[in-house]
Order: C-alpha cells, then structure tokens, then sequence
C-alpha cells in the first residue's frame, strides 16, 4: 500500500492570506489515483521546522511529498532540509543547472546570478525538470521513504505530480483499485439530501459524503479495494435512484448551469433571463458554459421596477399591488422576458437579498422565480435566512434548477 | 511571545474533497491578533496519528488549537487524543451534557443517545460553551502547553474562537503588536503591481506580498513588533503613492465594485450595462454590493449580434464591417446603453472568452471594454491568453475599473 505525507511550506498559507489550494489538489489527486493519503503539513521557512516535518512525515507514509520552497531566494529551503534529512551536502549540478537556462533561453531573458542556488541538489537525489518555471523538481530515497520535491506554483506542481510523479507510482504499483465519484444535485437543501442517504453515509465503504459547493450540492464517493469500480458504480446507482429528479449528474464537470445549457442545445431551445434579485447572475452562469451561444442570445437585469415596466412589460399596478417581489410580478417578468426576448423560455428571479427587508417590509431572504414556456410558467417561492451573497447565488441555482426540471418535463 | 500550532482533523481534506477553510481563517485571525503561527498539520480520525500530531505540535508551538472530531460518531477522536495527550480518563461531565441539552432544547428535538459521547471530557479539562452547534469546546492545560479543542464546522469553530480563544489571549498576554493591512488594486497585471514595489516585499519588515484575487491584485503588509502600527500605515502610504491609480482601497472590504458603486453614490449618478463577454458578471458584481439600488437600475445581456442591434441600436452594417468583438462595437454598444438606459454612465464589453477563436478569426482572449459618458466614451483593449473563466472575470474587472477611473477623473 502507498502511503503519502505532504508538507507544504509558506508563510502565506500561515498567515492566512491564502488558502491552501495545493493541498487539496494533491490530495484529491492522489487518492484519485490510489494511494492513501495520512496527513498534511504546512510550515514556514524555517530550516529546523522544515526538517522536522520531514522527519514526521516520513515516520508516518512511504511517500514524502514536499512543495514550495524551491525558488532561488534564502528562505527557499526545501533543498537544504532535504539535504540535512538524507545527510548528504548540497552540490551544485550542471544537468540542473542546463535545465534553469532552457527555461531562461525560452523565456528570452538571462538568469539572475542567485538562480545559482536553485541547481543545487542534494548528493545522489535526481532532478525532476520543469517545464513551466525556473525550479527544478527533486526526487531522492533514504531507506523505504521516498521524498519528492515539487515547486509551490500551482501550474508548475500539478504539470510536474502528473509526469514525474504518477507514473513512477504507477509503475512502482503499491496503488489502491480507487473509484472516486460525484453526484452534483440541485434543488434541495443538503440536509434533505443527507437524510435521504443517510445509511449509505453510515457505511464504512464505500465512503460517502455530502459537500454543499455554492448553491449546489455534491454528493460524493470514493471505493478503495477489491471491485472499488463496481461498488462505486453500484453506490452511484443507488444514491441516483434515491435523489430523483434532485440529480443533475453523475460528471464532476456537469453542475446546473452545464445541465441546462446541454438540455437547451439537445432540444433546440433558447432561454432568455429577467433578473432582478440575481443582478446578472444566472447570465453569467450560463454564459460561463462553453458553447452557451447556441442556446442563450441575452437577457435583462431588470433591479429597478421602472425597468422591470419598461424592458418587460411588467403592468406598473401588478408591481404597486403586489410589490415587486411577488408571485405575479416574477410569473409576468418571465412571461415579458419571453416575448420580448425572443426565446422559447425565459427565467425570471426577484427577492430581497438583504440585509434588511424591503420597503414593503418583505423579509430578507424572500425569493421568487418563474419560467414562462409556450405551454405556461412555472414558479417556486424560496425563503433563504442567509447572507446576501448566498441568497443571490442559492436563488440563481434555483432558477436554473427550475429551467433543468421544466425541460426534462417536456 | 505566543506560538500557536493548528491541527485540523478530517478525511474530506485529506482527500481533497473540501479546501482547508478552517486553517486559513485560523492562521489568520490568529496573527492578526498578535500570535505567531508555527504550522498546520491535518490528519485523519486515526487515534494514533492524532495523539501523534499533538504532541508533535506542542513541540512546536505553546498553544495548540485542534478543529473537528467532536461529534457524536465514534470517528471522533480529539477528545480521547486529548485524553491521552494529558493522561487522563475520559468522564461523563454533567455540565458538557447539560450545554449539549440546552442546545436541543433549543432545537426543539431530543437529543439521540449516541449525543452522550459530547459530553465526555478529559480529567481536570475545562468545558467550552457551543452556543451554535451540539459539540461543546475543550481546554487543558500540559506543563507550559495549552490545548484548545474546537468544532469543525466552521460557523460553529469561529464563534468559539472568538468568544473562547481570544479574550483568553488578550487576557493572558504574550501577544505581539501586531498591523495587518491590505491594499485593492485594479487595471494593472501582479507582475506590474509586484515590480512598482519590488524593494518593499524584499525588505524583511513589514512583511509585503502580491495576491491576486479572481481578477483583482491584493498587497497585503504584515508588521510585527514595537511601533508595528506606525510602520504598517508608513509602508501603506509608499505602497499607495507608488501604484497611484492602480490603488482601489485600503479596506479589506471595498473591492473594485464596493469602490464603483461608492463612487456613484457619492456623485449621484446611475451606471447601465451592455455585456457581451462577460454575461451579466459585471451586472452581478455591481448588484453584490449593498445599496447597489442607487447606483444601478438595470442592464443588458447582449450575447448575440441581433441582442446589440436590437436592445442596444448598435448598427447591423457596423457589426458585419468591424465584427463583434472590435472597439467600434465597444463603443456603440456603451453609447446605446447609455441612451437607452437611462442612466448617466455606461460600460460595455465584447470579446472571445475561447477556448477558441471566433468566427472571424479573433483571437481568445481579446477583449474590448468601453465606458460612454455625456463627455465622451473611453475605450481599454485587452489581450488575456487565459482560461475562459479568467478572461471573463479578468475583464469584467477591468469594465469596472475603467468606470472608476472615469468616475474619478470627474
């Protein structure tokens, strides 16, 4: 069995400034591909610290996998502590070295003197080149533990995990049979969605999860061992026939707006938007999905009710009556939408995003939307106690969940 | 002087199913407050390895503060691990089960049986009140140690840290002189952005770096020690008179839209939007702000060149002789808006997202952006050899720039 320990450094993650994306990458990917994951650990630059999270995390995996800390600066010390953890010096390498000025002579600049430090390598570990940047990658064995160094930028690691690193662990073999899946659901809270699965959760394998993901939820599985592939597929099945009409796919690329914009094209359909509380939201997810054009040509962001009258045809009374967050006043900015928009269906949203409620005194969180079809409109009214951005985005899912469910209806 | 060590338990993070949120918010608030922050170390809910990460962090660190593993399931070990840590039995503590009470009762449900499991605390810990949640905090102390348990999920674990974890701090002392401090900028590349201040970030205090954020560019300066304050707000000023218009704010709060709507609200004017590219982005980023009713009434989505011609009066012949995505288009497309819309600003863009090139050849990632004004419309070209979704949020920011750059010149 593989096991990997990841130690990544940087003041920045230790700060907080930012986010410990690598992690995760190296994480999900290699558990993707089989190994089994123990622990991750960030430090700083610091060279004691450095060694000594080495040395824990070569206690606890085969496989030490170490990020950033390669730049040609002095508190690059990744190189050094790998050194002092093999008890090798450090030498200065000339295939490293020719590796640095391939990148500067295709980067059409020469190299800084200090790019010196960054063909130093310990002695008898192997140089991992790096297409992407200046550092060269490290890859050295002391007894049963293989450490393996990678550069901190994204780009960078993740272009050297995939050809230095997964091959040789392929090759090598010590990997899991691992089947990793997704479920991407819309429409219901992740509570509803947990409850309806829950003794599947409960179950030691395979593992199965719940990750709320801005407005959407994922449910997700990983089968490790024996048939991993079969019992995954069969957990999938069972997870799908459950949730219903709540799933949108079984890809991980696939969420709500993919949905619609793959149901649009398939059946010839055009959709136009009227947003009100989503401000351009629903647009912009649509318009984010590649080949979006064939099935969307424009929309509306209607925030005032002067235009909600003017560009929709929405009847200034209906909106005086009702107020502008209403059942009528978003059934009728679909149904203007789709007559003035020229589209076969048209999705409308209008609510209070908060903080506050309206002047009319409607709650923070009230959320209408509609969808106007030749065959009539459709309208589901959410209450959302959450903070304004989460209400605009869950409202902007819900409106293109109800496009999903209208035109799987027909 | 205070250290702090974090360790974060949780197989979703292991397997990159979830981004480690929890440390980043720690590591941060923590160093705001005047602690310095050792590491991170994220493990699994195997005891071993957690009693192992304890102590390896109380080397490391005077305060260790652990998140997660306090539920009811026995996959939650942090107790047992602290229980170990200090060598002490586990007890049924009548206090943490009647906390865990009062929450049901306010949940209005009962408690489930397996919920006993909460209410078991270390020999001799101190039990912290979960106002949010059902897993009551733990705290023990080890010789010069301390040990802080906390909830995962991250509602729940900040409200703790804030109510529990740092007046205790403040109380106790140790912590530096601490100013953290970030300035916005928008319009200019991070290479530029960091070059305009190379000697700054080089100089070892403050401590500056570049973070770019969904199309924006923070600085963020960390001082620490005597006079911290003073050298932040010196260091501020150098940072701002260097990058003079690039600089969008020194709140952590007011990003490139904050700063627009702002900026509109102060000089009562009303801005109108006509997107091709971007798809209602900009639209969405202005609506995000609170108080965005003032400044903004409503806008278009005008992703085919029927929508330009017929929402926004852009000339047919205009379009077949310069293409969609040309400066012509830009700025008809502003113009129209403008008058159409009733406001007194408009900002248009049109361009290639991609991944491939348009019809005509375009290149993806040409972007045209405009802003009309009764004086006259500004125009920005772009080339951004990006993903899609970078160049949809990259020009979107640069829309919104050019706003405010128009807004601030008069």
């Amino acid at each position: 069995m593989r096991t990997v320990a990841f130690v990544t450094t940087g003041h920045e993650v230790l700060r907080g400034h930012t986010v410990n994306t690598n992690a995760a990458w190296l994480a999900r990917h290699a558990t993707d591909a089989g190994a089994r994951v123990r622990s991750v650990r960030t430090v700083g630059d610091d060279l004691d610290d450095l060694v000594a999270a080495l040395e824990e995390a070569a206690r606890e995996a085969s496989t030490v996998v170490v990020t950033g800390g390669l730049g040609p600066t002095e508190d690059d010390r990744s190189r050094e502590a790998l050194a002092r953890v093999l008890g090798v010096p450090l030498e200065d390498d000339p295939a490293a070295w020719a590796g640095v000025e391939r990148y500067f002579v295709r980067a059409g600049r020469p190299p800084a003197p200090m790019q010196r430090r960054q063909a130093l390598v310990p002695r008898g570990a192997e140089v991992l080149d790096n297409d992407e940047g200046t550092a060269p990658g490290l890859l050295a064995r002391r007894g049963d533990t293989t450490f393996v160094l990678l550069p901190g930028p994204p780009r960078e690691m993740q272009a050297m995990f995939r050809r230095h690193v997964l091959p040789r662990w392929r090759a090598q073999g010590g990997l899991d049979e691992t089947a990793s899946r997704v479920v991407w659901t819309a429409g219901a809270p992740e509570s509803e969605i947990a409850a309806a699965i829950e003794d599947l959760m409960r179950a030691p394998e395979p593992v199965v999860g719940t990750h709320p993901d801005e407005g959407e939820v994922a449910v997700r599985l990983l089968a490790r061992g024996p048939a991993a592939v079969a019992r995954a597929d069969a957990t999938v099945a069972e997870v799908v026939r459950r949730l219903g009409a709540h799933v949108v796919s079984t890809d991980e690329e696939t969420r709500v707006a993919h949905a619609v914009v793959a149901l649009l094209r398939a059946r010839r359909r055009v959709l136009t938007t009227a947003e009100s509380l989503t401000g351009g939201l629903v647009a912009r997810m649509v318009c984010a999905v590649p080949g979006a054009s064939e099935a969307f040509r424009g929309g509306w962001v209607t925030y005032a009710d002067a235009w909600k009258a003017r560009a929709l045809g929405v009847d200034p009374a209906l909106i005086a009556r009702d107020g502008a967050v209403s059942e009528a006043v978003a059934r009728a900015m679909a149904e203007g939408a789709r007559q003035r928009g020229d589209a076969d269906l048209a999705v409308a949203t209008t609510g209070v995003a908060g903080p506050g409620p309206d002047a009319r005194g409607v709650e923070a969180g009230t959320v209408h939307v509609a969808v106007a079809t030749p065959a009539g409109t459709d309208h589901r009214l959410l209450r959302l106690p959450l903070p304004r951005l989460t209400v605009q985005r869950r409202a902007a899912v819900a409106a293109l969940d109800l496009v999903r469910r209208v035109l799987l209806r027909g």
